[in-house]
């Protein structure tokens, strides 16, 4: 074992130890593991909340803050959480506008989040929910019916909570939500597996020279195992795949926000270098890159290899994509 | 090789390229491998100008924007720069008013930067240097006299950023950017070795189930090896050796700015478990931390550890550490 942990036992609490020493900004409920922004309830706003398994930082905690989440619900590494801490975090920031859960579509999350959103709601909180299930590499998979929700996550939460933030009432923030997960699109691949620290040993086997094109975020199976190849060939698959299912939604009419995320392990210097083969890939099929983001910001723990998140976003998207936000792992404009 | 790149020999190109589509505020010159903040000339301010091996990511050019750096010359991978990149830099940012240069106490930047800072000097340029000497591991290592330079070329980076972009003149950002270098201290930990593009295997071999106390953020040797320790053990270890060093250059008095940063392959979970631990042991010895900074930072490829810098922080260098900043990898404030 690799890792910076005391026991597999206490990551969790450990690691939201750490982001209450290291953001006070931050009201951090280690014990019930809920992390609330201190003003949540200062602005009168529609409260956006989510959450899921840890393992994906900065993903979700790392994106609570001005004009993004108003609360987070961490679980244990690769396991929802439970709808204790979202009717608690729905609590935490309710002003009496309703709350959005912004839910990654894994049945546990899902069945989890339904829970808590009957449970918020017989507690006199209007609730909604949007589901994020952008990845395009396989339909059914080890955790989810239908498409794995994945990079398009962030979009979903930094639009949202823009939304939320310039005084948005609930149905409308909850349509943009929708709204851009239907408009985004993400494609994964793993160069090597991920270890979890209950486990300890890598959760699947993959032999060095060989990549998993259509990784999952936990390392579920993608749609087939290949020789090692170039990032220059892995951005043509990985983008092609994007823009074919984009494609189903619609003719294309605009320019698009890309997110190139890195799994956890992959140097910058790397990520950088494939975000280049990305827009040019983009280019060469006329698709305009309005913004594009390159980082780690939705992981798998230690996992070589990255994402594309592709979103055609019209005006008003971008327009919500360059609002202010102060959180932990994304911050601009303030 | 489980790497995202098209080739080892465009490797630094690439990524280069990709800077330049992601970050159209940055005027990146892929092939003379300079990256200049595009605003650098207009405000007749002094220049910051850094650069070191590539490797390190988001370290240099990462940093280059308001606030921060005016201008980084990333080399080859592990490899200083060469004086020819760094004079364009500096002649790219010059306003009459001089440039800095921040160099890391490496035998190759050493040189390279006073070649450099000669060259320039001769081209009527005013010249200073700050050298960043941090590393409490090891004096004199593989590629070092005296101590090596790490994570507290992020504070000096961005404390001597603040002060040109306030309009400080030269001599004086110089002397900040001393006196951060001389208040601070780092100790770093490996929990694996890293793997350069050019190699393509491991830089050195270190067990599962072993660490190097004292790594170098190129894999150069540290202190010593030991079994696996916890989070916990690691950061008494760590603060440890930085708290006893800082002791020699007087008693304490007053706070720390504090880093805790990645060295690339160990997941923001666990440094933020790390930071609680950290943060704990500061504490039990009086220590008040007044900023906390926890992520990747200062990176050495894909090895999986840590490190913590610590700098005394008086009240002049925590505001112009909050001072707001625009970069491609740190941003507050703005």
């Amino acid at each position: 074992m690799r890792m910076l942990i005391n026991s597999p036992q206490t990551v969790v609490a450990d690691a939201l130890r750490g982001m209450a020493a290291a953001h006070p900004e931050l009201d951090v409920d280690v014990e019930r593991r809920v992390v609330v922004r201190r003003d949540a309830k200062a602005g009168g706003r529609v409260g956006v909340v989510s959450g899921g398994g840890s393992g994906h930082e900065p993903l979700h905690a790392g994106f609570v803050g001005y004009g993004m989440l108003s609360a987070a619900c961490p679980g244990e590494v690769f396991t929802s959480p439970v709808p204790d801490q979202m009717v608690r975090a729905a609590a935490a920031v309710d002003c009496g506008q309703g709350v959005l859960f912004v839910v990654k579509n894994y049945t546990g999350d899902v069945l989890n989040f339904e829970m808590a959103a009957e449970l918020a709601e017989e507690d006199g909180l209007r609730i909604e929910r949007v589901l994020v299930d952008d990845d395009v590499a396989v339909t059914d998979s080890l955790f989810t019916a239908g498409r794995r929700g994945t990079g398009a996550t962030l979009f979903v939460e930094k639009i949202a909570g823009a939304a939320a933030e310039e005084g948005a009432p609930l149905d409308r923030v909850a349509a943009l939500a929708r709204r851009v997960d239907e408009c985004s699109r993400s494609f994964g691949v793993a160069l090597s597996a991920c270890t979890t620290p209950a486990k300890g040993s890598p959760t699947f086997d993959l032999p060095d020279g060989e990549l998993e094109l259509g990784i999952g975020i936990h390392g579920e199976p993608g749609r087939e195992r290949r020789p090692m190849m170039s990032a220059r060939e892995i951005a043509e698959v990985a983008v092609g795949a994007a823009l074919e299912e984009l494609a189903q939604i619609g003719p294309a009419d605009g320019p698009v926000l890309a997110l190139v995320n890195g799994m956890g392990a992959t140097p910058l210097l790397e990520l950088y270098g494939f975000h280049a083969e990305v827009a040019r890939v983009l280019t060469e099929r006329g698709v305009p890159v309005a913004r594009a983001l390159v980082g780690n910001y939705v992981t798998s723990l230690d996992m070589a290899g990255c994402s594309v998140t592709l979103c055609r976003a019209d005006e008003e998207l971008l327009r919500l994509w360059d609002a202010p936000v102060r959180t932990a792992a994304l911050r601009w404009g303030l």
